[in-house]
């Protein structure tokens, strides 16, 4: 019969350029042979937690049940933070606790908790290959999660309260929870929540651009700024082939203003059919 | 009975600092979990088809026969351009019909073709996760093509024309298909090719510069710019231990003419044996 | 039964943004498709055999036993230089015998080596797919090596004279062997040489500045520069959320001095409990 077991995915600011990321793989394999483990990506920003906790928001739908994401943006190793494995939407989450999950529990909840120990003796500057890679190992073989940690609040997991949008009179104020490697920037925007609903109602204005809905990138003409229901389940403001991030001089973690002004007929999709 | 899967080889312009490759891979796993997914490379520029071109021809061979390859560099991503799969030296390819696969195209036919559907309600954003992984899980878990996409004539397939090399008077006329790491410039002239045998009666010279035809790149004296039978399969210009492309100020997608001299004694190899 | 077999890891200097590191893998899979294949780190700085080297040492006991290093730093490729296969600590190395084991070396001795044929007609650029490939997916599909190669003494391995460091009347003279992705400075100090203990019975001084030993990067006040255990086995000169390499103006291969002076009592340890 061939392996089912749930693959595990790995998220960090290790970078590619050190061996960081490859011993946490090492690592893993070393507890556990047969484990599959996945690079979702190693490239957040250094002790980016914001960043790291939209990828994982995102993400959480994408792999199979079961799996298990190993969370590593960590700027607190070696002080007495709380290291959690949470479950979310019946995957599992290692993870620091320091706010790293807070975008995934807007969404949905924490369904168990579990504060996990760390040996004396374990290095105190990479917990991610000491103390998260036989965790993750344990749980992809298939161990009971008791046994790994002791039970913990789901109250008391740490949350990031600049995380959820706000509506100002005629603004909304959104943080930029990522640019991505094409320029788009995305916002703290549901694609289905209800600022959507605003700029469906409201022409939507940055800097003095208008934000033209879109369905599709190649929707837009060149130079134009579109806002956009983007693949990660938020809404991204984005161009055509190029980068909106570069044109608005804007970075993730920055707030921006987008002032609400009359709908008007020239903001109907065209050319993406 | 160990598992004897065809892997899924993925060549994508995502770049690795975002969770989009990330989420292709948990896609595949999602729709098939004993998958065996293999990063080609994520980091070809954004949007360069030919590039992406180039490395699905050259790695082709690399690859174990019934492979499945995922090719997304698609600008044109949520617009009417199909998603074709064709069957290409028994090997797999998943590429939307935009000229990604023409270099191939030139060394092997395309032995089968199918035009993919896109769901509506899919994303219009992200194909690669939402359309592509579950077609290439679905091939790699031995899913009949026939009841994938439908059948496409493959003297349909968008070709692109600027792929092939000019000879003109007393020049070749070629385009820069990459520029590696070292700064190795590979030109689209093939190994085996006419211009190749051309080279090797005449002394080439690009801006001045005599090009010395070596075998290794120990072979080349400090600062020389030589020529040499890459292991891509194409010609390219290197130095030792130094980037051509920088003394030469080039780069990718840039056409360069060689212009063909008498040939001399001093040409011959030297020093790599 | 599951699967038992010793993973290959893969080191190279071949970089993310060509399929040359995709290719070797699979090359890897061609030649033996239930291999599996994990990245240590693709992103050695261009040419340099020092960084892969340490990665090695670091990395080795990370593994599995039994599993195979492919190490590809290799600025000969194409010249007489040997290919090596070496056994230490029961992890198999296969590398160009260039140096690059030397600080592995320096701490267990190699148990077995060998000497592998080039075949003819490989290509004289890649070496890491024509011929490490074949010979790594041998080794993990469980061939002996005698086949593979032919016994070459331990002795005759290509050594870095410059790896160890120097005592010298009231310095230390190190070597920095990499700066990692936070601007840590890994120096040629193992955390169980004599070195540590000098420094922990005097105080270290570099550029004038006081190096505090801390247990953890969170232990540093802002802007203050520490030295610490690191997870590498190695001291690391550091800071906290700060780049201790920019601070100094250093970077990999450069040799640096620290001035040994009197112990005081301020050194002692605080805020990381």
């Amino acid at each position: 019969m061939p392996r089912q077991l749930p693959p595990i995915f790995l998220l960090t600011d290790f970078g590619l350029a050190d061996v960081y990321a490859g011993q946490l793989k090492a690592a893993v394999l070393k507890h556990f042979l047969q484990a599959q483990v996945v690079d979702l990506t190693h490239c957040i920003e250094p002790f980016n937690i914001r960043q790291a906790g939209f990828f994982l928001d995102t993400s959480l739908p994408c792999v199979p049940r079961g799996s298990v994401f190993v969370c590593v943006v960590d700027p607190g190793v070696g002080t007495p933070r709380d290291i959690i494995l949470v479950r979310i939407q019946n995957r599992w989450v290692l993870a620091p606790d320091n706010g790293l999950i807070s975008l995934a529990l807007c969404h949905h909840p924490a369904e168990e908790c579990f504060a996990l120990p760390v040996e004396e003796g374990s290095s105190r500057t990479f917990h991610g290959r000491d103390v998260f890679a036989p965790v993750a190992a344990a749980l992809a073989g298939g161990e009971d999660p008791l046994s790994l940690g002791s039970p913990k609040s789901t109250e008391e997991i740490e949350t990031d309260p600049r995380i959820s949008p706000r509506t100002l009179e005629g603004y909304l104020e959104c943080l930029i929870l990522h640019v991505d490697r094409f320029g788009n920037i995305i916002l703290n925007l549901e694609v289905s929540g209800p600022e959507k609903d605003m700029l469906d109602h409201c022409q939507g204005y940055l800097a003095g651009h208008p934000l033209r809905p879109v369905y599709a990138y190649a929707g837009l003409y060149p130079g134009e700024l579109g806002i956009l229901t983007g693949s990660q389940g938020y809404l991204e403001l984005a161009m055509d082939r190029a980068s909106a991030a570069s044109k608005l001089q804007v970075g993730p973690g920055e707030e921006i203003k987008i002032k609400l002004g009359e709908n008007n007929a020239s903001s109907t999709l065209h050319g993406d059919a």
